[in-house]
C-alpha cells in the first residue's frame, strides 16, 4: 500500500465541494470515479475509499475552525439519483484485513466528529438524500442529526451488507439505527435483510429518516430546514475563524528508520524493534507567535531548573507562562501551542496507524514545563463556555485523545526528568496502556536535573471524556471514589514518582541501574515533598 | 460431534462433588481426566470441557431449587496445588469454531447464573482457590462474589491466554477484572500479559483476589468466611426445597426430521428446510398435579372458545384458571407449569444450539388460554418478595429468556388463532427477531375459532429484564416512552392483530390467502374491540 498523507485542503479536494452561504454550509459529495487512493478500482455511484473520507474529515474540521459563522451543514450529493453507495466494494475486496480495520476506524471517527460538531459546536448536520443512500452511504446520513429523503418512488435508504455480502453494517449502521434513531429492533432486523431498501412514507414511519419530501419541493424544503437548524443552533461568539494553515511536517526515512518532525511533536520509528518513540514538547516560554519555533522548544532548551520538584500550585503560574488572553490565541491562530499540538498529534496518529501497521509499540514522552501546560489549559477552560475557539480547541483535544484510546497499539508512557505530564498532557499518560515513571534520575542525565513529576489539573476532571462518557481518571479509578477524590485534591501539585505511584497515577516507578542507594535517598526526598493528606 | 444431553443429576456427576452443611454448600471441582465429553483429549489439571460445565450448571440450579437453606456456596478444587486450569486447550484446538462459540456462550451463561444467585437469590458464591487458577479457572472464580487465594509462594491467578495463545480471555475474564472487580486498567493490562500470573499480597493489593490466606489457616478462614456470608445473605422463606425431577423428554429422529416432545413444549425439526417449529402450550385448566399430563394440554385439546377475542381483564381471571396459592405450587413441585415450561425451554434451547447448529430458523408458537398464563404470572409476582420459590421460578424465566436473546438463530414468533402470547409467554414473541400475527383466521381453521390475540401483563414490565437491564418492551420502544405507556395501560387486554400492530407489539400482521374481503371484515372487528385511549 502506498504512503498516505492525511493533510489536505479544499483546493486539493477531488471528491467534495464546500459551499457556504451565511450560516449554512453545503458539503457536496461528488466522487471522482478515477480518483481512488490506490489503483485497481473505480469509485462508482459515489462510493468512497479512504481518500474520499480524508477530504470529508478535513472539511468537517475546517468548518469548525475556519467558519464559526456556520451553524447548519447540509451533506448532499452531486450525482443524480444517488446519494452515496457506501464504501467501495472492490476496494474492500482488494484490501488486507488490517487496512480495512484502519479504514473503518477512521471512517467511524469522522462520523463521530460530525456528531460532536452537532452536539457541542452548534453546527448541526443535515443529510439531504436526493437519491439512494445505501450501506456506508446511509451510515454517513445516520451520523447527521436529521435525514431528509426525496420521495420520488425510487430513492431509498438501505443497509444491504447482510443480504449482499454476508457482513454486518459496521460503520455505525446497526447501532445508530437502533440506539440513536430508535428504529424498533424488529423493523431494523427486517430492514437489514432487505437489500432493495425502504423509501417513501414507510422510511419515515419506521424512523429510518426524519422526513420524506416530494421532488417538486425538494430544494425548497432542504433550504428551509437548513435555515431552521441554523437559527436554532447555539454557536458561541468569539470572532471570525482562524485558518488551519498547512502543518510543518518533515519526514525522513531509511530502510529501518523513519523520523517525523513537526513543530512540537516528533516521532522516531525503529522498524527493527517495531517501536515508535514519540515526544510532545510543552508550550514555549514566550507567547508571541514568533517565539513558537522548534529551536526554542526542543527538550534540550528546557532548563530542568524550571521544573520544580516541590509543589507547583496554579496560583504560582505567572502570566508570563501562558497566553494572556483569547486575543493572544486568535493572533497566534493555528500556531497556538494547544491547537498546534492537537493537530500534530492527530496527524501523527493517523499517519502511524495507516503507514506503519507493523510498529506495534508507541513510547510516549513529553518535554517542557508542567506549569506552562497548566496555564494554557486554564486559559482555554476559562473561556470554554463563552468563546467558540477556546471550546473548539478543547473539543479537538477530546477527539484526538479518543483516537489514541482506540489505537490498536501498545501505548507506553515514559515519564522522565524534564517531562511535562500535566493537565492535558497528563491525559497522554492516562490514555497509555501502561506508564513508567523514573524513580530518581538517569545516571547519565544532566547535572542539576530534577526528577520527573506528574501534575493533575482541571483538564483531567471533565472536559476530555473518553468514548464511555467518563474521564480517563474516572475510568482508571472505577469503583474507587476515594482515589479519585484524593487526586482531585492534589490538582496543581507536582507529584514525584513515589507519590504518583501511591496515588495510582502511574503503573510502575522503576529505578535506574545506579541501584537502591541513590534511589533510596531520592525516595526520602520524594516523601518529604509529598503534600499532607 | 456426538449428541449432547444437558440433563444430569448429582448421582451422575463425574467431575464435581456437592457437599452441604447447614447453610453452606461446597462445590468441589475434581475433574476426571478420562471423562471428556468426546474422545481425543485428557482433562488434565482440572481443565474443563462442555461436560464439566454441564454438571456445574446442574449443581447451581439444584442449589437454588432443591436447597433453599443454602446461603453460601464455596467453589473449590479437589486437586492439590491447582484450582482449575480453564477450558481444555486440546479440546478447543480440536473443535470447530461454532462448537467453541456455543461452548463459551453456555459457560458464560452458567457464570452469569452464579452471579444471579448471589445477587437475587441470597446464595453468595465464594471461590476458595487452594491452588493456581488460570484462564477459564480464574474466570470461574471471577464469577463468584469473593475470591480467597492461598498464600503458599506458588499459587497464583492468571489470564495467560494472550501471551500463551494469542487470544483474549473471552469467558468474562477481561470484563470482570476491570468492570466488576475494578482492577485498574493499566494493572489489568500488565496482568493479562504475564503468563506466570500473580499471587500473594500483590494479587490482593491489585484487587485480583479479595484476600490471601496463609496455608496454615486456609481451611479455617474459608469456613469462617463462608459462615459469615451465610449469616449476612438474605434468602426468602417459603419452605423446603423442591426436587428437580428428570424431564419427560421424548426424542425421535429420522434422516431429515427430529421430533422433541416434553410435557408442555414440542419441537419439530425439518433439516431440509433448516427450520425448527417450537410450540409452547399454556397452563392446564385444572390445578392438581394429576391434571398436568400431555393429554390434557395438547394444542388440539384447547378449545378456541376459551380464547376471548374481546378484552380480557385480570379481574376476570377466576381462581379456577390458576393455582390458588404457593402451597399448590409447592405440592406440584417441578410439575408446576411455570417451572416445568422454563426447564423444558431451557433444555430445548441448549439442545438445539448444541446438537442442531444447521437449523437456522426457529419458529415459535404458543397454544392455550392467555388468561390462564396471566393468572400463573400473577401468583408468582404476588409472592416474588416473600417466597423463595416464587422468586426462583421468575428468575429462572429471566435467565431462560436471556438465553433465547443471545441464541444466534433467526427467531420468528407466529401468533395464530388458539395461541396464548400473554405475560410471560408474550416475552417469547418480544424476544423473537420478528413476529407475524395472523390478521383474521386460517381458511382451513376450526369452525368457530377466534382470531389470535396478544396480552401484556405485569411480567412484561420489570421482572424479566434482558442483559441490558431493560425489559424487552423498554428495549423495543427505546426512546418512545409514549408507546411504552400506551402498552402499559393496556395490560390485561387481549389485543387483536390490528391493535397489536398499531401499538408496535408485533412486526407484521399478514392476512391469509382468502383475500382482503374477509380480512377487511376482521379488521372492523379488530377496531371495535380496541380499548379507547
Amino acid at each position: 500500500m502506498s504512503h498516505v498523507e492525511f493533510q489536505t485542503s479544499p483546493d486539493g479536494y477531488r471528491h467534495w465541494r464546500v459551499g457556504i452561504e451565511g450560516p449554512v454550509a453545503t458539503l457536496t459529495m461528488d466522487v471522482d470515479e478515477q480518483g481512488g487512493l490506490v489503483p485497481g478500482y473505480e469509485l462508482k455511484l459515489n462510493s468512497y475509499d479512504l481518500g474520499v473520507d480524508i477530504e470529508l474529515y478535513d472539511a468537517v474540521q475546517r468548518l469548525r475552525f475556519e467558519h464559526p459563522e456556520v451553524k447548519a451543514v447540509v451533506v448532499t450529493s452531486g450525482k443524480e439519483k444517488i446519494f452515496c453507495a457506501g464504501a467501495n466494494i472492490r476496494m474492500l475486496a482488494a484490501s488486507e484485513h488490517s487496512w480495512k480495520v484502519n479504514f473503518c476506524k477512521f471512517t467511524n471517527e469522522t462520523r463521530g466528529g460530525i456528531e460532536d460538531a452537532t452536539e457541542n459546536s452548534g453546527q448541526t448536520y443535515l443529510a439531504a438524500l436526493g437519491g439512494t443512500a445505501s450501506g456506508g452511504g446511509y451510515e454517513l446520513a445516520l451520523a447527521c442529526d436529521k435525514i431528509l429523503l426525496i420521495d420520488d418512488r425510487s430513492s431509498v435508504v438501505s443497509l444491504p451488507e447482510l443480504p449482499l455480502l454476508g457482513v454486518l453494517p459496521g460503520t455505525g449502521g446497526l447501532t445508530r439505527v437502533v440506539d440513536k434513531r430508535h428504529v424498533r429492533r424488529d423493523l431494523a432486523d427486517y430492514f437489514a435483510t432487505k437489500s432493495e431498501g425502504i423509501g417513501g412514507k414507510k422510511a419515515a414511519a419506521w424512523k429510518l429518516v426524519d422526513e420524506v419530501v416530494p421532488r417538486v419541493r425538494w430544494q425548497e424544503v432542504v433550504a428551509e430546514r437548513a435555515r431552521g437548524y441554523a437559527e436554532s443552533a447555539r454557536r458561541l461568539p468569539g470572532g471570525p475563524g482562524i485558518e488551519l494553515t498547512p502543518l510543518h511536517k518533515d519526514r525522513t526515512a531509511t530502510a529501518s528508520t523513519v523520523h517525523i518532525k513537526y513543530v512540537h511533536v516528533t516521532a522516531a520509528i525503529d522498524r527493527d524493534r517495531a517501536v515508535a518513540e514519540i515526544t510532545v514538547t510543552g508550550p514555549p516560554a514566550a507567547v508571541s507567535p514568533a517565539a513558537v519555533s522548534p529551536a526554542t522548544v526542543s527538550p534540550a532548551a528546557v532548563s530542568p531548573a524550571t521544573v520544580s520538584p516541590a509543589t507547583v500550585s496554579p496560583a504560582a503560574v505567572s502570566p508570563a507562562t501562558g497566553p494572556a488572553s483569547m486575543d493572544d490565541v486568535r493572533e497566534q491562530g493555528a500556531a497556538f501551542w494547544s491547537l498546534a499540538v492537537a493537530r500534530e498529534l492527530d496527524d501523527l496518529i493517523l499517519d502511524l496507524r495507516t503507514n506503519e501497521p507493523e510498529i506495534g509499540t508507541w513510547l510516549i514522552r513529553t518535554a517542557g514545563d508542567p506549569a506552562r501546560v497548566l496555564a494554557y489549559d486554564d486559559l482555554l477552560l476559562a473561556y470554554y463556555d463563552s468563546d467558540w475557539l477556546a471550546r473548539e480547541i478543547v473539543l479537538y483535544w477530546k477527539r484526538t485523545l479518543k483516537r489514541l484510546d482506540v489505537t490498536s497499539r501498545s501505548l507506553i508512557a515514559l515519564i522522565e526528568p524534564g517531562s511535562c505530564f500535566a493537565g492535558s498532557l497528563l491525559e497522554l499518560a492516562l490514555a497509555a496502556d501502561r506508564s513508567f515513571m523514573l524513580f530518581g534520575l538517569f545516571e547519565d542525565g544532566e547535572p542539576g536535573a530534577a526528577p520527573a513529576t506528574v501534575t493533575a489539573g482541571p483538564m483531567n476532571f471533565g472536559p476530555l471524556p473518553m468514548g464511555n462518557g467518563l474521564t480517563r481518571l474516572q475510568t482508571r479509578f472505577l469503583g474507587d471514589d476515594d482515589a479519585l477524590v484524593t487526586v482531585d485534591r492534589l490538582q496543581g501539585r507536582a507529584l514525584l514518582a513515589q507519590a504518583a505511584l501511591e496515588r495510582g497515577l502511574v503503573t510502575f516507578a522503576p529505578t535506574t541501574s545506579t541501584g537502591p542507594t541513590r534511589c533510596g535517598s531520592r525516595s526520602k526526598n520524594a516523601r518529604r515533598s509529598l503534600p499532607t493528606r
